[in-house]
């Protein structure tokens, strides 16, 4: 049964969710299946998904090992809330991640599995950053989105977003990411600001950062400026929190983002496609010196998500035992940066943002990015804009995408950038 | 296999896992399975359940009704993560929510899709208030618990969660609960305080409470002190927020915790047992004319949870078409009473606490509370503490839990409380 | 001249002058002088003065020895700024406050000269609070007053004085003060909020409270709450901070309002009629061992304001040095208790408020209290109001006063408080 | 009598007066008297004052005029503290004011006399600034300084005093002063800031700047800076707030240090040298449209400090009547810059700081600052440092010293300096 009714003004969404819902507004559909790539509308067309789940998608729509394992596990009575008690599924991830994700990578973090959202898992690390040091202000950049709840949200730099809380937000000071500010060297300026004991800025308890900025327009700081932030944070007694919940998991071409950037973060917030099905899971990394949680000290009812945590075992097994998925998605980054430059080129003054799988074309202006992705929408494309004008159309495809259904995901792009550009260069002329 | 090693100094939670975790600490035994009230470890012993998730499995571990559904829904390839995009489980689920709770409590709330859990749910019902009064202050009370992020945070009361924010938490004013404090009309009080422009209590944007307090002791409000905050808020201009996220889906023995009392809440988080089966979601019910959200203004990746979508939908249609369920719940509720009023009376001093499905005694210490759970986990009983001070032996069991299994649990309970009381009694002669 | 037309629509002060000023707008004169208990209008008419700039002028108008010595200071060149710098005027301040205030009633505080406003003072105490426990909060109390710097403003209770912060409020914690509510034992509430560790009230870094309430309606605690909060600090690792502004320096008949209540506080602010002669000086005392200010980590350009060092002295050697003026104010504010039990006979349910030279009548309305008091200036008698809703008729006459004229401002009280009840009692008929 | 033994040890300092006392750390002599820009010490010793009370004692120590008119007003009665009731000395001073400073200028603001300290104004105009724009951000700058109250230290960028809170401090964000940092440019550094929505920079209430920063170093602003805020300010619905507390009052050689430069500040405070000769007075000039406030919402005992009003009224019909006295201040003002220049020259890589007669040399190192102030207090001259590492010696002469006098202070100055920075050169040879 079609029920695309329901997006219309006499429809139950319209009747009885929220305003605050938003995707839907753009794609009013209603999905009735998915499967790596391909969303199926309730009247039977299929749509490329580049958007992925904002990233939780990675792996693609319902992977089959993945579903299996998972159904696997229902049938035969598996844990599926188990608070944070020890269970099977639970002791075969963390065995999973220790030796697939953390030893080949010399890392010996601890795991805290917060409150399933990535929100909670930057709260956790904004707390625990704060407890440790006994310091109240964390230094964010310009662009960063940290997520929704209040302490994430003093960190999450969109006006409207913030306009949301109702009261000031506190604990959080604000620096230019790196090339956000035309001409500022943005590390000099904050190493400046905190080598200046009159310079107001009080001593930081952490440093947040994303590697690659997902909402904020796909801004990619470079290994530089990374590791510079890491010293810098060294130096003054600054826990480094690198959140790497929507550029991590394989985004960029390696599990983590900032991998062979030359630092190791103090903390780092993951969830997105941790769960490699897009179940709702969180988790916090922390050097293992910086676990000094108490019992409960932040706890959470859904932080025992079992379900993801069998399809996060499965994610972990079936594509990070060896190189193989890393260079796939490497090489297809590089088609991606290919078939862009190309894109980009067809606007005057646009430019290509991001890296890996996690690209995207500024298109100068939120205006143009919206009609290029409703384009796309009608030719059976998902895409979304970022950046703080909504003038990234941003391309997140599911790392696991076809080839072939990549390159005509990104012919139609193409064909609605070339479209959208036309009229835009008649009218300089 | 049997890996209780796991749990051991040398295991793999003792290497890996944050020590933020707790209960498994007090239950060190891996669980492989479990169904309904029955939870089994992994040397094959069975435990029954009154623990329940802290009411997120009020109807038991994996209902055979909701594990078909949603085997049915991933064999399909039913989406599962859909942002907030319209889905098949979607539109399914609101129309359950319509026609089996709204529409015969006579409520036209709409329904928010928060980040999938309790805390998110509170902080966008906080940041609403706060966006509709323009003021910063909620009211809420002693004991209250409401989540771990930082805005929920604040009007959390437990001190050691609080400390884990490492910095001043703010936009909460504190009230006694009812009963809090000797001798004191908590309600009067409020409403003095209120009226007289010089309190230094500035005009609440809300006040935000729990019906019953599930880890603040299982604190029962009065409908007479709920319906006088409710006067109370809308005499301030204020929001009346009821946070049902533990007391709410049955468990009291009604839907909503606060159904016959004589008021509607203007927002009510939801959240643990709304999935049905322990899945993550959360919701907010919003006022119509309260819902001023632009579109986006609080997100959040999971709040899409398609699976969860499913499995709630099974529990509406499944126990609550009709009053049978909730009339067998209010029985085994009056049997629970019955039963601890025989337990309380062997410890001298004890009290009952709680109402429905949500009772415990108060043993008036944490240490025998303590003592009593320790004491049942031997005998295969898996119960929990709750108070300030853990002195609430409390009985969260499913609520379709056997008959014969509940009161086997009970006699557990009962031997356990004897053994506990016995030495007292004989130190207090 | 007379320059009364200063006041009219076209006038210097309507025209020049901010909208935050008040007094001005109760007492529409220029006065050009002022003696003791009388001040001088522009046409030459005498007022008695009940208000003695809210307890500054506890010595009167321009007492004959702080003139002399202060133009004998100015004549000789006296240093009239001094930074913090030691000059001859603070050092014979100095010694005379250690040989006149302090040794004799057993204290060893150290004085720090603050900012010379009372908010100033007020604000060094909450800082060093903060300071040295490392807490936030400072429980304060309702119908508070402490300034309206950020700081003060904060533990102020007044709801209109706290808008004018245009931003939340933060770092105290509101409790009842004595009395405030119906049947509330205050001490008990708050000692019980404090034991609980779920409460959600953090550990205060400080109490902060008026033995008597100057605006807050002229309420006195009695000296077993006094005790009661002082012990409860003491328990709690808590700085007891008695703000003696207003009803210190002999205006509850000794020279603090706290003597003989059988504890000292930790920190004392003093203001208003420290210097004597009404000249702009405050000063905290600090137990010795609290003492902990880095240099200049609390400053302020007119710290050192000699011209009050010299009337301050003067005032200390001239009142101070027996027993003989506190006896005539405890004489005094026994006569006042007398005729202000007779005046508040006049209203139905009128009470007395206050304690020795600082008492009042509480009317019940504001109404009636701003009447009365036009009435009175209309006859000649300059007396205002306090109290949350300014229902309270104050009378805060210089300590000095003659008895006579004392009598005779009373007589206008009086007969002001029967007209003004006269058709009250008819309308109640 | 000398007294200088008050200094040591068992001096009454030592024993009575707080920790916080800092200058009289580095001039430990007791001064008995003084004269335009001498102090005379207790032992008769003669020392020149380039620190004038942080430019309080911009016309000198104890002016004739002033002393006679204030020893007039005090021995006939006048009033000494007034509240805001209209008295004579406030009547003649506004008069004085609006015909002298405010008409000439083409300004019409209002004024408002706050508590008697610079801190008391700043959080005035901080107060209305928020509660005019309804936001809570304020922009302050690197390196200033506005005060020690909770309101106006969170403007205040010294770390040393921000810690003296002991707690967060709120409602101020922090950019760079023009010249702060290495090849930045401010101005668009904040312009930027503001236009991008996602910078997580608040629209500001305010912006609040010193035109030369006393404590933070001398740094001047631009005029092109000073008016590229003002156009900023505007542009965002922000208020102008320009704190001339240490660079009004002909400091700078004009009475407001922004004359000239092309736009009108929205909030003026005013402190230091506006009462002429020392005494505790401010004041907050308001842009008529923005006096928003409500009778006593902001209000302060001292804010009627009368013996103030008359020094100030002399002090403007003596100095500002016509522009002499500003011709002699910009002459005063080259002869420093000249004698600076030669000094500065003596140390490797020092250079000049300020403008008007706020000059001063960044030696580059606090410790030689500190060696120089220490060697020039020596030979009779007193002077400070400023700066974020006190590094700059800074000459604040009253504007009314004499030639002669002037000159012998800065040959002292001359000759420490020279002593000081021979040894550096050698021991970098």
């Amino acid at each position: 049964m079609q029920r695309n009714d329901q997006t219309g003004p006499t429809g139950i969404y319209t009747r009885l969710e929220s305003n605050a819902r938003s995707y839907c507004r753009s794609f009013p559909v209603e999905f009735i299946k998915a499967q790596n790539a391909t969303l199926t509308g309730a009247d039977g067309r299929e749509y490329t998904d580049f958007l992925a789940g904002c990233s939780s998608l990675n792996y693609g729509h319902n992977d089959p090992d993945m579903k299996a394992a998972l159904v696997d596990h229902i049938m035969s009575d598996g844990v599926t809330h188990g608070l944070d008690m020890h269970t099977t599924a639970k002791t075969d991830l963390l065995e999973a991640f220790e030796e697939i994700v953390l030893r080949p990578r010399g890392m010996d973090h601890k795991v805290m599995f917060t409150g399933p959202t990535g929100t909670n898992a930057v709260e956790a690390a904004m707390k625990l950053a704060r407890k440790i040091t006994g310091r109240d202000q964390i230094i964010a950049f310009t662009n960063g989105f940290h997520g929704m709840t209040m302490g994430a949200l003093a960190a999450t730099g969109n006006a409207g977003k913030r306009g949301g809380a109702g009261m000031a937000l506190s604990g959080v000071t604000r620096m230019p990411f790196e090339g956000a500010m035309d001409g500022l060297d943005s590390l000099q300026m904050i190493e400046q600001m905190l080598a200046n004991p009159s310079s107001g800025i009080d001593a930081p308890a952490a440093f947040l950062i994303e590697p690659v900025q997902g909402e904020g327009g796909l801004n990619a700081a470079s290994p530089e400026f990374m590791r510079g932030l890491s010293k810098l944070a060294k130096d003054h007694g600054a826990l480094f929190i690198v959140d790497d919940i929507q550029s991590g998991i394989g985004r960029t071409g390696t599990f983590f983002s900032f991998e062979d950037m030359g630092f190791t973060p103090d903390l780092i917030p993951l969830a997105k496609s941790l769960s490699g099905m897009g179940l709702p899971m969180a988790a916090l990394l922390i050097r293992p010196d910086l676990d000094v949680w108490k019992p409960a000290e932040h706890n959470g009812t859904f932080r025992g998500n079992n379900h993801a945590f069998v399809t996060a075992r499965v994610a972990l097994q079936k594509f990070w035992k060896d190189d193989s998925f890393a260079k796939s998605v490497q090489e297809k980054g590089a088609y991606l940066n290919e078939r862009l430059t190309k894109i980009a080129a067809l606007v005057p003054g646009a430019g290509l943002k991001g890296r890996g799988m996690m690209q995207g074309v500024d298109v100068g202006s939120g205006d143009m990015a919206s009609a290029i992705c409703a384009d796309c929408f009608e030719k059976g494309l998902i895409i979304e804009t970022s950046g703080a004008h909504d003038e990234v159309v941003k391309v997140l495809a599911p790392l696991t995408i076809p080839q072939e259904q990549f390159a005509k995901g990104l012919d139609i792009l193409e064909a609605a950038v070339k479209a959208a550009a036309t009229p835009k260069q008649m009218a300089a002329e």
